[in-house]
């Protein structure tokens, strides 16, 4: 069961904490503290094991990841000592990190990162492929009647001034390279109508989107909390302060727009309706690769008594996302070989904005997670 | 249906808010905010109605109902306009509140009080009274032989030197008056054997214990987070400041101990440890009516990242309380009414640290819960 | 010393709780707590009582004084026992607020203003009247060459398109009626070259602008902390969640950036450098009347060591600013009679953004405000 | 200048980060960050440079302190790359940390302390000493009749069985020596009558005590602000969560109630009343080396309406003291050298419990202290 993990972004902090902890698992080194799939009720021997699972990927910058976790370390993101202990692996993984092409038409940049995909697998022997976009957040896209077939969209890429998010051209050179796609960001993705069609035509299982790694996850118990308990929520406020590369992406208006709404989403959704306040996304860049967020909820209670809670919630986005994306190929890559296709709902679990699922509740998520893995041979 | 709910305790704040809103619930002059049994999942025509309730219970102390609800209007726990609409009727339910009895031995105290629960059906030709706990919370106790079994028990409480606390003189009196029993406050209540003995012969259903109203309902939702995210909480600390009546019996450190206890299990039996760290209890009369918690978690991710979180709510506790005292009478009457005898353990979810129940999560306790009244007919 | 007292937005919240609050204090109903003028270090004689000063005002509402703090009392920020007792001195108080006038001009409308508080000082008799604008925030203006003189400024108010602030408006019309002004909000007000020359010429005091009633208070006394213990800022972010009618008129872009340039200066000028981050307002109609503002500081200390501190402020803008009205309208009368003209840095303590003067620390401040009272007559 | 600084307590983590950052500072490896004599109000010629400190000091452990310095840089209080640059400078410095020497009666102990530094003070060719107490926070003690002058005192340590808290024998051992003493701590060190008395035999002034590092430096300019804007605290609550070895001591009762005391001293002083509340301080070793402290202080503004704020302080407690520890070493030296003799109380800004001085605002206790180095030649 050697599986590939081909990594969009994969000189990006997520993608280098990733595979930092990944070696270092496999070298005993140290312990899966945050992977979700080490719970007992998930334990599963038709998941690949973390030995099994090999890295490679895509970027536009070319810095050895050597000296991307270097700077992970420095930052307090991943300790130094375990990247000091395994350069020579961290080196061999740079050798399959390509630098993302260039191309006249979505069409030929496909191809090449569809070519790549596969000289990864040949050289690797890998039984399957799950790709992974790690990749900084794009801003949401307008719908175009290109995106709705799979013949259109064909048509569409091979002409020069087709603009197609480029986490959109990741899912369709994976679905072409018969891989599995997982989008770990609020990008666009797999989400058209034409990858979809693609998807299903491949036999290929896809998941996403955008990974719940903190204020939201904190959300997705408390709002459950209020609605169980019949409290009102009469507003509820948020503002992330985030220091890292994201959070420059994030800032932009566009950008920040496709993630609060995603934020906000879980609200509506697990309480019945939607209190007063927004969730504001702020880069701080003195915050370096931590990232602070602050809740304000205040409720009525029974003959309406006001009351209120806040929290605050200071994490590493890094440290939270990469155990998720160890879980998220595992599972993917045992989805695709029980043969399932199209959108992976059961995975909601893992993301803000899940695919095909609507029970936003984390305890829920979890048992329909549970079942599932237990369902994988 | 008629269904007397007699309250222990029935001019403190929990039982006076009680009293106001299923006052005002039957006259239609507020909504069920913060009723559990009215979430959809849990609405079930098995349950008597608001509107069949009817209060009675003893006392210490005799301030007017009318009085009592009229200093927590300027406390700001209940609408001032609802206690002057609802003038007459808490006046009639005034005529149902007995001093509680003195009594050379706690069986001649237990006789009187049950003579006035008897006393309280038969004028109101209830189908069954479900006695609530809602008095100030005792210190714990030391275990005794005369606890072990009805028998032993019995012989006790016949001789003047016999202490057996308040709580479990009126679980004594509720069974060997037919009646359910609900224990909302920590205290001993039906928790000896001896009581136990009594109800299961009696044929009586009981529950409790300890009402999670404010801090521990959020570590019951925030504890299975970091569980299933497999997030390793290194340290949880809390502090609990609380200006009401209650405050100061808890300040006292035997009832400080009991309840902190409670507090903290929930920790270790969700997390599968228990992290460094206490629940502290403190008195501060300037803060009135409202409780103010503050928690710190501070967690460890992936490769060891250090992390944190932290919460502050301020609630008010009667508020909280008292619609769940409607939840817990309805509940439990309905569960006498379909032959349930002994703890009833789904109705964990109500409480700190409930009887006969180990899930502490508070989602896998709310579908418990369900199941419990989607039996009930 | 008969003073008027003369409210620009007299029928707003921070209008009429200072007209309630001072009605209170003169029938012996109330504390002056939160006025500053009671400071053992700066009570004193040469300082109009109470008792002393008569309210009028404009608005553009005509709601009546007693409806408005009915609805505060409602909203929790004035006590409903205080509004009932005072219902014929509001209605008195009604009589004397005129609804701001229609014009066709700038100089049109600043002549009908002129001509009320003229009538106003006349009917009681007062030895001089104070203007104090809290109507809503105004956006930033553009600056023109029109507000550069006193002559090319009363040329361009006769003008039908000349475009004045509502607050430079009232401006013009006190200093043309011979009376002291204070901008308690951050619009343009007196902040003018012409009008600044119409003050001087007519030897009148102003002050300003912007009262210091909640985060920024608190910036006040941290900053200087960090700053005399040389810990270095690295970002200091905050956000201020507010319900009430001034929120929506922040949430306003234009009026927010004004808002929150203000809000961010105490830090630069402080501390000597600008940490990351930025100061937002955001308008959650669910917080009612009350306003929560939460800042993030993260701070190094020696060998560089990341520490961090966070606040939250949870507070009643009207309550915290009708005192401070009281005070300055006390404090600018006397300075008035002193024969002070143009712009009072000696109260920069009550200012976001003090005219003037470029110490923001509040000790400092208040320790000038001392001084600057002890020399009053 | 050459000033010898002689530790007790000099293994310790304050000890350690102060010798590491003043040897880093002569090494041009930092910045001053914390130092408060850096600020341009205190910045003098009169004060020794970091260049001419010279360590030593008393410890009861004899570990190296490279690998004191070593587990500091594990846990993140001091920098790796500093401990690894250092390692020759610290091993210099560990040539004059003397174990605390053993002895029959305080007399005895006193004496070989004294040799200790005399022989220190000789080897470096200092022009003086000063000695500071930064060891572990002994019990409050109870007062003696020996205490109360020097003739008993002396008469009581030539005892076996007299015991005299290890501070205060460090303290007789300065005076002795001829060296100022300083106490970082609220033990009891130079605070007995018969120490003021062989203090001032010896023209030797003296400083103290409890620095004031996190929770109390806050307090210390938000109490003011209340005052100074006659704001109502109703209640003011604190926990202090800790997890260094001080923290293990503090958790113990007595030394518990000492440092309580002193950390809500600056409440009363300062506001002119007490409000409801106390402080707390726990040990959770899961904390390491930071410290995490929460205030709630709710307060009254005009007409009474209720508000609240919120602080957390989390922070490095050794890294906070350390730079005041080189502050006080070289001003008190400074001090000495002018001739001051007694009490400091102008160093006020320095301490919790500040010796001979009651104004606890920060801003009032900085002019102090400026104003005093101006005053040294």
């Amino acid at each position: 069961m050697r599986t590939g993990v081909w990594l969009v972004g994969a000189r990006g902090s997520v993608a280098v904490t990733s595979i930092v902890g990944a070696v270092a698992l496999r070298a005993g080194l140290t312990e899966p503290v945050g992977c979700v799939t080490e719970h007992p009720r998930l334990r599963s021997d038709a998941l690949p094991g973390y030995g099994d699972l090999v890295f490679g990927g895509h970027d536009v910058v070319n810095t050895a990841l050597v000296k991307r976790a270097e700077a992970l370390a420095a930052a307090g993101v991943v300790p130094a000592r375990l990247v000091a202990a395994l350069h020579s692996e961290l080196s061999a993984v740079d050798d399959d990190v390509r630098q993302m092409p260039p191309g006249d038409t979505a069409e030929a940049v496909a191809a090449r990162l569809c070519a790549d995909i596969d000289t990864f697998r040949q050289k690797h022997a890998l039984d399957r492929v799950v790709v992974v976009n790690v990749a900084s957040t794009e801003p949401a896209i307008v719908a175009q009647s290109a995106h709705e077939s799979l013949t259109e969209l064909r048509r569409a890429m091979a002409l020069p001034d087709f603009a197609l998010p480029a986490s959109s051209v990741a899912a369709y050179a994976a679905f072409s390279a018969g891989c599995a796609y997982v989008d770990f960001t609020p990008s666009t993705g797999a989400r058209l109508p034409a990858l979809h069609e693609l998807a299903t035509a491949n036999r290929l299982p896809y998941a996403g989107h955008d990974g719940k790694t903190g204020e939201t996850l904190v959300k997705s118990v408390l709002a459950p909390m209020f609605a169980m308990r019949r409290l009102q929520a009469t507003s509820w406020s948020g503002i992330n302060l985030l220091g890292g590369g994201d959070g420059a992406t994030l800032a932009e208006p566009a950008a920040n727009a496709a993630k609060s709404a995603s934020k906000q989403r879980v609200l509506g959704e697990t309480l019945g309706y939607v209190p007063d306040g927004n969730t504001r996304i702020e880069y701080v860049p003195g915050l370096g690769d931590f990232k602070t967020a602050w809740d304000l909820v205040t409720f009525n209670g029974f003959l309406g008594t006001a009351m209120r809670m806040e929290f605050t919630w200071h994490g590493c986005d890094s440290a939270l996302a990469a155990p998720l994306v160890l879980d998220l190929a595992r599972l993917t890559a045992a989805a695709h070989r029980n043969g399932r296709v199209g959108p992976l709902p059961e995975l909601a679990f893992f993301f803000k904005d899940p695919l095909g699922a609507t029970d936003h509740g984390l305890a829920a998520q979890f048992d329909t997670l549970a079942e599932f893995t237990a369902s994988l041979t």
